[in-house]
């Protein structure tokens, strides 16, 4: 709350050695006032976990969900040159202009669950580098990514969904992926958009040439995201840990979203467990990137449009839960007989 | 619209003879829409399929859900007394109460998601008869109840959704399930609200009474919900059929919704095309019951609940797609490049 902003990756690390927990006595409160609602017990499956995990990192055993923002973040992508999409490079721009009008999948659906959305261009006359040459960002330009994503979270927000618009960053994705978590390239990349199977191949190469040019220095997560990232993965990154600091839940979007919050995770173990799985996405290495994180998706619809747009769908999934805890009557306030 | 409400089981069997279809023309337009959309073809997965589902039983390509409807039906059940449920019967009248009251987990999803609610208890103080010894009910019984459920159905709304409360009847389901799809009585028991292992042996037990006391008339699909079923059961049956005829959709809850929409399909194959199937329950013979249908579930998140409570969780899922296929700016209306 009262910390500033950071301006250098060693300020985000400063954070990321220090990370707030979710409030015990909130929990243990929110806990027990599950095992009076008038149900069986165990009977509302996952929304009873969702209600409870919500109300510990809200510190409120009795919590609504009243001011919930979608952000947005769009960059460019130096790879995208290589010919790893089946769009061109311009429909980012292109796409943002759809947001700011309202017309994207995410505005509908931001609008369908009462959420504030925010659309964050990030340089886009000023793609990343291609990354099989050169470290896709420098220092700075990935800090300065994720300070613009730190500062686009609302401090007053309750329920946090990023997501993202980038022509190329599945292919950014598939390389953060394969550098945190190993394995081939072939095994991480995906058709996005929709590739066909000569892309998809393209695609395998240009990750294994990215992953073999930066290999020394990718033990380090936060490298990951400066060598294989691009400026919305950084800015997700950050956004994703100022609601940490704020202790404001994040449903996690898909393939892309999830690869940047990945970063945080592996570079401090416990800092995405203010953060749910809001989907798994229809490319194909999403569900193994979210067992590697031990987060069971809410939703699975087979999505892949990225925007946020399944975590988006998921508020609902959350509203639900956290309406039925904080609403539903007692057995005793009901007069109903327990079992 | 115009049919006035059946009132024997014959009046019944003629809506069933003769189902409305799908409207062709808004089907295809709503297709044509989805294809000029501003995303990559197929990238939002089921929420596509849905939204053109939806938009053919409207008969409008570009529909909106402006007045969902939950109900929840109530009924007593004579089989309750053999020791079926971990609950005693008195709590189905406790929790109509506590539903009219607005305690129960079904106000809140419903008031969450914008939908009118009805609570219709069914002759709580007449039970039906214990269907290890006799039918459940007489055919007038049943088609009284099949008519209340008609009746319940806002001939405006746009969404529907039925639920359920009655202690003792995912024994009645589960009877239902074996004497409409075959296999034993273990296969199709579960443990409802929290049965221990000997109430399931019991449970498994009183249900292949039922199904031998009644065999010689479980052929024809109504007589299935007569001497199984119970009323609330058979009302969700009535509201599902009122629903078709004025072409609203429906979205299946748990175990017991699916057993009682059962009966309609097998009555008469297809009249379940304008039902989708909002959850799979943790109900352990929900997910076959479903697969009988040819039904994908939209959300798999452990409910055990009923009331409506996994369908009316889903309405989110449906208003996400149908807000994203009638609100989203088409590739020439936001100048944005096709792939």
């Amino acid at each position: 709350m009262s910390i500033d902003t950071p301006v250098e990756l060693d300020g985000f690390r400063a954070v990321l050695s220090d990370l707030a927990a979710p409030d015990g006595a909130a929990l243990a409160a929110a806990s027990d006032r599950n095992g009076q609602l008038t149900k069986p017990p165990g009977a509302l499956g996952r929304l009873e976990e969702l209600a409870i995990w919500y109300a510990g990192w809200r510190g409120d055993a009795r919590p609504a969900v009243t001011a919930p923002q979608v952000i947005v973040f769009a960059g460019n992508h130096g790879v995208a040159a290589r010919g790893v999409s089946a769009f061109p490079a311009d429909v980012t721009v292109q796409m943002v202009a759809n947001f700011e009008a309202g017309g994207a999948a995410i505005n509908q659906l931001a609008r369908t669950f009462g959420a504030r959305m925010d659309v964050h261009a990030l340089e886009l006359d000023r793609p990343t580098a291609d990354f099989t040459t050169a470290p896709a960002m420098s220092e700075a330009d990935c800090a300065a990514a994720m300070a613009a994503g730190w500062e686009a979270v609302d401090p007053g927000t309750d329920l946090l969904v990023v997501g993202e618009m980038g022509i190329g960053n599945t292919t950014s994705a598939a390389a953060i992926a394969a550098a945190l978590l190993g394995g081939s390239a072939e095994e991480w990349v995906g058709r996005g958009t929709g590739l066909d199977e000569a892309g998809l191949v393209l695609k395998a190469r240009v990750v294994a040439e990215g992953l073999a040019r930066h290999r020394a220095v990718l033990g380090d997560p936060l490298q990951v995201l400066v060598c294989l990232g691009g400026r919305e993965l950084a800015a997700m990154a950050g956004a994703i840990l100022r609601a940490r600091v704020l202790r404001v839940p994040v449903i996690l979007d898909g393939f892309i979203c999830t690869a940047a919050a990945l970063a945080l995770e592996k570079a401090a173990p416990g800092a995405l467990d203010h953060c749910v799985a809001g989907h798994v996405s229809a490319e194909a290495a999403h569900g193994r990137m979210l067992a590697s994180l031990g987060k069971e998706p809410l939703l699975s619809l087979g999505l892949r449009l990225g925007e946020g747009s399944g975590a988006a769908l998921a508020i609902g999934v959350l509203k639900g839960a956290i309406a039925c805890h904080s609403g539903m009557a007692s057995f005793a306030e009901a007069g109903v007989s327990e079992g």
